[in-house]
């Protein structure tokens, strides 16, 4: 293999002439090699998008030639197609707040656009990673905004994902408004209700979920671009600093906005917090469905068995025709990593320094994950479990009638002490309220279909007075 | 002592005479007797106003007579005054989903209701805990709802005391405004800022914490009174559950609504989690500040020193003199108590099932908590520590003139080469970088002066043509 | 009221003249007033006990009058026997690393003594609360080691509670050791097992549990008593180290042992840390029982109701003769409490920084916290929940029949494909496996009861070669 | 490209005819499409040692023929070698507790094994995914056992790596075992201590946590394979149950245990908890000793200063010569990672119900992910920072002089008032102990450098008597 010979402020290293990353990416993949998982790539495309939107500007401000900035520019949209995916190589846990996945960048952008201007790679005479690529930027301002923009961006999927969830688990509502079935609180029997009515309360929880999200965005959209190391704007020009949230806001199409204070943008980073926040929230929803929902399908015999899911694949050998609820089951590990990656989240947070925040990769790395499983784990919940729910009603129907839950309708006819009687009486002879009352009451079975009528007991109000 | 005998549908029980609380009471602090905390008297105030505009609404609708509802009122607002504090005696961590809770409200204001009509206490044909006290109520409308009136209460006191510290903090960025110093990324030496700069950052963070704090008011606007049991409103007369809402308004003086779908408000609990992930977001910024300004003012003469904390109290025995940043370290706690709170509101929301969450008791005394310490944290903080900060401007000036900070300065006069090399002899020697500007070139000291000018660093644009 | 005037390095302040705390109490009190618990009494009596044993080894060292000592020893004693208990006010989440704990149980000592010698509360001459009651010590060894002795008794009586709960969970497996059930995987119907099982399954995760408490105690025999300030001992002689230990070895009762690197134990709270984590390990089986049991218990129609948990207090006035697993909710909030504080002690512990540990308090109370509430909890869910579980055997067989599960004891008598066929006809014509077997083959009823022996099902073995 | 038709009980899937997998794993890479990790690698080869095992097993019980068992286990062992890496694509994150891995592993061998037969793949008449390579086992017996052995192996190689780092931190210990330096409490100046005991201070932390991590293995050596579904041992022979544990020790060289309770094994997932707590512990070490260590070597003016790291890269661009302490902020997030790592398995063994665990896999990935980050972290924090570390003696020294610590060495020569005095005066003045003392004492200078002989304060005993 051949290589080229690069240089930095410590040494030299040999760099396969292939390869477009150079010295301090090749230092960081060997300074933080933990085996795991190297930066999410929606961050490095963020972080390319602000190089171009930065050598568009500089540009304008004759920092750089049009030659040089077109051929920057062009690298970095080749970068964010994903031309270069495989040269992003330094793992996620990285020390340094970012530094080397900036650099990472800087230098492939810098090995491409040289590349296209005809020159040799490495040959940093052509195209500057730092002076030319990284012109007028810091680290720093840098990767939270393109932070910010990838979670913005993830955001909004995420917040439609919801809405197609709500819509679902409102078709299902509306599906089963008429299925009467026994509530339940704390695991005991309660009160009749309509199935429908467990989707629509689980809608509404995810209707709050879809607003969150939404709103999640608008505390994202200050960028401190220009306030380079510390937020003071050191080496950045009033042109530029200016010129470049015009360009970012032009490139997204995102509402963004510059900070009236940029040392807080680059030093704080409870807005990631809080957004983990939200998504934490949406995280307690869904698995409390989740768990509802494996519930409600327990069974088939040994279970509440009032709902079915989707068979979505086999589930044992030795048990011929189990099936297993895989799909609540992976939304409940969903739920539970995104709770696990809001702790890693506020622990980085919380441990920002003076200026700056050194484990800025730790909340990134947490906060895009939490993100991307979200977006996919809620779509496949609805495609692969909500939308194909159907409902047990023959066993809807029984489960209520065995319960004492009807009994409740009776206070209002033959008052609380008769209504605990045969309440009583049905659960230890393991009848229904209907048997008992016809046993020890006179009312016409006509009657009794009108007080049993546990339609009433689904609504608010008296079921007595009703009835007069 | 004396007792009377109370009796249930598990058995008797005998209660000292003397006491307001009943069977159901008693046996609950037997079976959660935890040996710690009881319920937060400021979730029994507010179950108590409940009980008390249920009272107005049930006479209004004739279900009480006047006599009976005003004795009821009068009880409830005993309670509120807190004349039955040490009544109220059941573990914050009971199971039973806060039925325990309401309970003991019902039954101690049931007997003081009783001796005020000039009854016996435990007499509860004069009024009973059940049939009057919680007429229309179920303990699954009634503590959500009492728990978000606490909750609102208290975020916007914390909300008022969030904004009197960023208003201290601001005072500071204003006193230490011209105060230069050395900034730090990573705690690495690297650019010139104003002390004034570091406290404008902390106030910028703690702004958000106040507009999060006050703005989770929202989430907790909706209630679900007159939902009864599981939401649907059995057992509550339509007219009930419309002058209640209007009439604990009233009481209250807060914006709260109705929820259109009281099945929901009922058994989910994620705009919990959602405030208490606020109070989180609020936690992380007050541990960073407060872990700078022990930072800072680290020392006196073995650390950073840059600022002095107020003296708040003797620090060692073995070391005269020594004295402790205790506010700052007392905050700190307080933060990683908050998270810690906001890990168990999680866990509990999350494990709710069907139509109730069980573990309401201990999302109420986690939230409580959170917010008690919170605003009681952050007043004290402010108090004690923040408003008597000092600057030390002497170190603050030595240390950035040692470090090679200024450097930074010289790249457009000099070059960026040359101003390295300056740096570097700086550092390998000991000296300041104006002494070997000195040493190196050929300006004059008023030019040196000029250009190193630590202001024009501390400001956006690039020093060099500034000068111009 | 009458005060006396105190002094302290930062000034003056009036303390009640019937209070045994000092200015440094007092200063605490103001400092952190958090509205909120104060330091854990058991804490406050192993500091005390702390005192009486430096107190006889100074007597000995004849650094202390015998009168003086003897004084502080009774002085202790009281403390210990809970004479003073409201005299210790400071909060529990302090700064300081401890010492307003420290002092206040100084001051406390001393003006006791003080009193026992005849002279006036204040009057430090007679009994001071730093150079005789402290002597010797410094807060950065008294408190870790109390909070190390203050842990062992507590993981000993917890040891013994789970112990407890280990035999009342093995009495249950014994008396349910031939009611056969339905087994469940993944909430779906599986395979046949004993009742008994299920308990058998909980008692060895409780005997993994006893063992790792039992065993805690071993992380925490290491004291620092002796390494004063820092760790280094300066300022304690070497006689006092020596007989430090074996004093507080003697008084104690404990296998405690110096370490022989003092600075460590001051500095590093790992050991903290890994308590909990054997805490949170047991809350994570005890959290599953506890859901499991609610489980199993749900319904009593509309839930598996294979087993029904002690009624230990009325559940609901809605519904007639609702009762609720109050127990085992409130033994799952305590598993989840644990889990909460198990988050605060790590984070706090993580924070230390160079010599001390800031946020000693928040470990201590939150660990002390946890094992009382663990220690409570077990005892009342043995007392009022395992202990009366009964079971609901006809339901249990039912179930058992109605499901699918014993198809699987099928496959070795007619094949895997007509037992499947027999399975999902069974469960699409709601029928019993024995019924459609009855309809589909020629097996006589008496070899029918052999085949579909589900005791067969629940050992070990391949059910088809067995009958041979 | 060409298709091969699988089918299953749900229906038929195309799958290329190149991949080894088949319909089970291709409905579950859809199901659980989140787009993430899939699973770790290390699980997928120990459960392949498992089949290999059970084929070896079954071949001497006759269940097997010879040409099959040995095809079987061909093919294990080429997954082992990795053979088949890119064959293994179902989410981290799968429902069903595990299934679709253990049937992932199933297909591939299978289809392996048919090729090594001469067959063509998905004729599954010639080897079996279920009734050959899975025969008597169930996925709830081998996937808890895969991880158990992942995690041993992985425990061990752990130990070690804190071995190592434990050795260079006691090198560092002796190196610096005369570097005189100030010691800090609550980040202030407190009494004098050698350089060396600090890194011997962190030696010991580090001891500890490779005892736990290097007896965390006896938590681990339980299984239960042979238990298949409910750990009732249904379906598997005696003489398999009995000889397979034999035969997994024998492969593996573990001392790996058949549980004398399988079903317990089963269902409990408290010793992975137990087991992350541990590295939970060292992760609370780790963050303490990489904070310290940026804390001493911050600067290098503006901070402490006291050690060098050794430089691994470049900082900064806008600031010359700027290195950041890298190292220790990738351990540091490696720390945090793995507390919400815990975090993760806490809630996921908590979550299981009756017979299984259904969020097992969220455990395999949390605690894998952990052991590896924390093994290859501690290993680079060793190599690329620890063994570097350089002391800068001189500014050791010249704090240590310039802060009033040796103050405390004059009370036992001119008493603890005068001491203060001179203390205070220093400070104010800004001089060294040394030059107050030649100012307010007659002693000679000789004399004053035996009093003020910082070596005396580091150690145990009272520095007065001493010099006598």
């Amino acid at each position: 293999m051949d290589f080229r010979l690069e240089k930095d402020s410590i040494g030299e290293r040999k760099i396969p002439e292939t390869l477009y990353y150079g010295i301090n990416t090749k230092r960081a993949q060997e300074n933080f090699n933990l085996g795991s998982r190297s930066v999410n790539l929606k961050l490095i495309y963020e972080i390319a998008l602000i190089k171009k939107a930065a050598a568009m500007v500089n540009q304008r401000l004759k920092q750089l030639t049009e030659e040089k900035a077109q051929a920057i520019i062009t690298a970095c949209e080749e970068v964010i197609e994903g031309k270069f995916d495989q040269e992003f190589i330094v793992s996620a846990f990285q020390g340094g707040a970012g530094t080397s996945t900036n650099m990472n960048v800087n230098e492939v952008v810098a090995n491409r656009a040289i590349e296209i201007l005809g020159g040799t790679k490495g040959d940093y005479d052509v195209v500057h990673p730092l002076n030319d690529v990284n012109l007028s930027q810091s680290t720093n301002d840098v990767y939270p905004t393109a932070l910010r923009i990838a979670a913005i961006h993830m955001l909004r999927k995420l917040s439609y994902s919801l809405a197609e969830l709500q819509a679902a688990l409102q078709g299902k509502e509306n599906e089963f408004s008429d299925v009467l079935k026994l509530g339940r609180t704390e695991l005991m029997d309660a009160l009749p209700m309509m199935l429908g009515q467990e989707f629509g309360a689980y809608a509404k929880g995810i209707e709050r979920d879809r607003w969150r999200v939404y709103k999640g965005e608008e505390r994202l959209r200050q960028i401190n671009l220009g306030g380079t190391a510390i937020g003071t704007g050191f080496n950045a020009s009033h042109e530029y600093i200016f010129m470049i949230t015009d360009t970012i806001q032009e490139l997204t199409g995102l509402g963004l906005a510059r900070s009236d204070y940029p040392m807080d943008i680059t030093q704080n980073n409870d807005v990631f917090v809080e957004v983990s926040g939200l998504l934490k929230a949406c995280s307690t929803n869904l698995l409390k469905i989740a768990n509802d929902l494996r519930l409600l399908s327990s069974g088939p015999k040994g279970g509440f068995g009032e709902i079915e899911l989707p068979q979505m694949q086999a589930g044992s050998t030795i048990m011929p025709g189990k099936v297993n609820p895989v799909i609540p089951e992976m939304i409940g590990q969903v739920a539970m990593k995104v709770m696990a990656n809001d702790y890693a989240i506020t622990m980085a947070a919380s441990a920002g320094q003076l200026e700056l925040n050194s484990f800025m990769p730790l909340i990134a790395e947490s906060l895009l994950e939490s993100l991307e499983l979200l977006n996919q784990g809620v779509t496949l919940f609805r495609e692969k479990c909500i939308k194909g729910i159907k409902a047990n009603v023959k066993k809807c129907h029984e489960t209520l009638e065995k319960s004492a839950a009807l009994a409740a309708a009776l206070i209002h006819h033959i008052g609380y002490d008769q209504a605990a009687h045969i309440a009583r009486k049905a659960l230890r002879e393991d009848k229904t309220i209907r048997d008992v009352l016809r046993e020890e009451s006179d009312f016409l079975d006509s009657r009794i279909d009108e007080i049993l009528n546990p339609l009433e007991v689904t609504k608010p109000g008296i079921p007595g007075r009703r009835v007069k």
